[in-house]
């Protein structure tokens, strides 16, 4: 052995001795660990069942369409099946308990697909009435990300509400990672939801959101604070806002008593933490601006 | 056929049955549908055609330069071509017309190489000139978003000018995902641009820019409302930055009849709705702050 | 030829022409620049090291996790070592005296390891704790983009400690594009750091944060002005957090002289360029809104 692989040695002697140390991150026991890029494959053909013909594998002619999707579903039926018995395992059922559950779980999941592209279709609407420069549905399907956004969570929000544990959240992230929008897979969305732009959009656990409501990038429907940390877990902490409302660029609305009433109309840069009545607009007093101009 | 498999069986009919309603999302014929993924692949070849040497495939020496870059050209029109032919021909034309377009289209596009390299030459400037973290000009071809962003667009914006619909937004899009840079194709930008961090920087489809422009996190170039959705396509309704304008993070600039005079800033967290003259610093009156100390 | 084929040929040579420009785009010898995607690759490897157990390649059972761990690390070395090589050369240093400082700081990087993995620890106990819609420690460290990106920095960091330059940064760029947080990796960050959502969130190459520090999406620990460009290198432009900070969405805390003292909390949209005292709340007064209510 040289020098240098003893040294090399001894650097992976100490790094393994160091996962000894029975800490969160010293897990070493893989096998009941879901799998981050097991789950974003799922996610992204579920999109392809969401918008058959749209994307890659794209050989889904009415004539082949059927065979073509069991297959499909089945490899996602058997992907999430396995994804989700790894969580219940991990979480301490037996592997029959987990296996079973698991099954039904998936089942009772793309039983509501349909239900799930029936509110797709209304978001893709919405983006297409909302946005003078979009020129069409498939410019809209292939680029935008609120649709991105929107259609993962409302996969994810589907999991979530069978009682999926850790998946709808890491499939809400992997959206946040693509878009800046972070739509937590326990918030309530109603129909023709429309995010423009997007980036840096925050819409928190236990945010319910009515149908026709328009929101645009850096909005924050957060908690007011969560300095409370774990004691505040469960209870209602994020607003409600009701239907057809628009919230521009940059506003924050927090806390979980917090109703934007109907119709209203929420100004950039807004700070709310109180409820607004219904068909209210509410903007920022003009800002004072200070001019200078320079010497030339 | 076990009564599980039948299940699946009912769930995938049930899907499939939802195919047939005939809404946007129920399209199925996928052959005239442009790929996103082959589109996100030709804007990466395009990018190591505007930095040749600095990304993979690096074997762009002198002496062999030119056959590597004729197949590496020839492989990004030879999907370009498919892909606007499978746009255009989605929108209507006949697939003679569609191809005999497509091909002139990639030439001209090709044959703008040289001026869009010169362009992205200045932007690379601005960039060294203007971040004193900038250690090199490696460095920032390599890791500055702002630089990938601005790549993209002006490949994307050229493709815009030559009336091709869907893919350069897609191609932006793209961009905004990896960067949180979302500069619409339409928009005109001038050389010697500068985005430093560029989260959450939204810059509109009629937004024109000046030369010598620096832009920070956050900024808005929106408009001033877009309720009007699409009876408002193709109106002028995003600002005018003149040359030499600095605008710090988080300002919002809205509105088709802004203009920023030349050679003005405009401060943090500023919003703007109307013209600014030339030379003038704009900043808001001091915010008033409450403190409060804590019992100790 | 065919027509076309001699007009393919044309352009191509018009862009080869180009590439004698001489400009920084025009490089054209590869050899001696690193390459991102194996930058990337290696500090998804290094995510592995630090989480064993939680990402692919799951086969690190007790038993037979030190050969694996020896061929990872191995890999990684010999990568980083020649990407680093790269790096020197490309600054001058020969090959020789390139390898074997690239070959020492490897190996001094690899032995803070389980420094770096301590503090990780801290960091992930501090999502926990601060976030009331945690369920586990799993589900964090798949999911928070807070903790990858803040997993990065700290790998980042010590690179940049050890002098190597360029290759930092393109990883806490990585984490950028995934996150939107970007965190300089020339910043210095002390035990349990919590990034809650993150989105938008910038912090300067000279800033110093302790220990315990919360910070939200949007938040910007910037240079009060980066208008001196490159001479303003190395000074310091960014801001100090003491100990026990909360700063929540969208402040803006600006300038090398700024202290914000231990345990204070600055709240929303907060725009800061002096120090604070400790133990001090500072909020913004209460936005002065104009509420209208629609005729109906």
């Amino acid at each position: 052995m040289t020098p240098i692989e003893n040294r090399i040695e001894q650097v992976v002697d100490s790094i393994l001795e160091d996962y000894r140390s029975g800490r969160d991150i010293d897990r070493l026991e893989p096998l009941q660990c879901p799998d981050r890029d097991v789950i974003i494959d799922i996610i992204e053909k579920l999109r392809r069942i969401v918008f058959p013909g749209y994307f890659r594998d794209k050989n889904y002619k009415y004539y082949n369409a059927k065979p073509n999707l069991s297959v499909l579903i089945e490899d996602v039926m058997f992907h999430l099946t396995r994804q989700m018995k790894l969580v219940f395992q991990s979480r301490g059922e037996d592997e029959a308990g987990a296996t079973d559950r698991a099954q039904e779980i998936c089942l009772a999941f793309f039983s509501r697909i349909p239900q799930i592209r029936a509110l797709v279709q209304t978001d893709l609407q919405a983006a297409y009435d909302g946005d003078p420069a979009a020129t069409d549905m498939t410019e809209i399907i292939f680029s935008y990300p609120g649709i991105f956004a929107i259609t993962v969570y409302r996969l994810a929000h589907e999991l979530h509400m069978l009682n999926v544990p850790m998946l709808p959240r890491i499939m809400t992230e992997y959206a946040h990672n693509l878009t800046g929008i972070d739509i937590h897979p326990g918030a309530t969305v109603g129909r023709y939801f429309f995010i423009d732009h997007g980036t840096g959009i925050v819409i928190g656990e236990t945010t319910v959101i009515g149908e026709n409501v328009k929101i645009y990038q850096g909005v924050t429907l957060g908690a007011l604070s969560t300095r409370g940390g774990q004691s505040l877990r469960g209870k209602r902490r994020h607003p409600t806002i009701e239907d057809d409302v628009t919230i521009y660029a940059g506003a924050s609305i927090l806390g979980g008593d917090t109703v934007i009433g109907r119709g209203s109309v929420i100004g950039s840069n807004v700070f709310i933490t109180e409820s607004v009545a219904p068909a209210t607009s509410v903007i920022n007093k003009k800002q004072e601006l200070q001019y200078k101009t320079r010497d030339k």
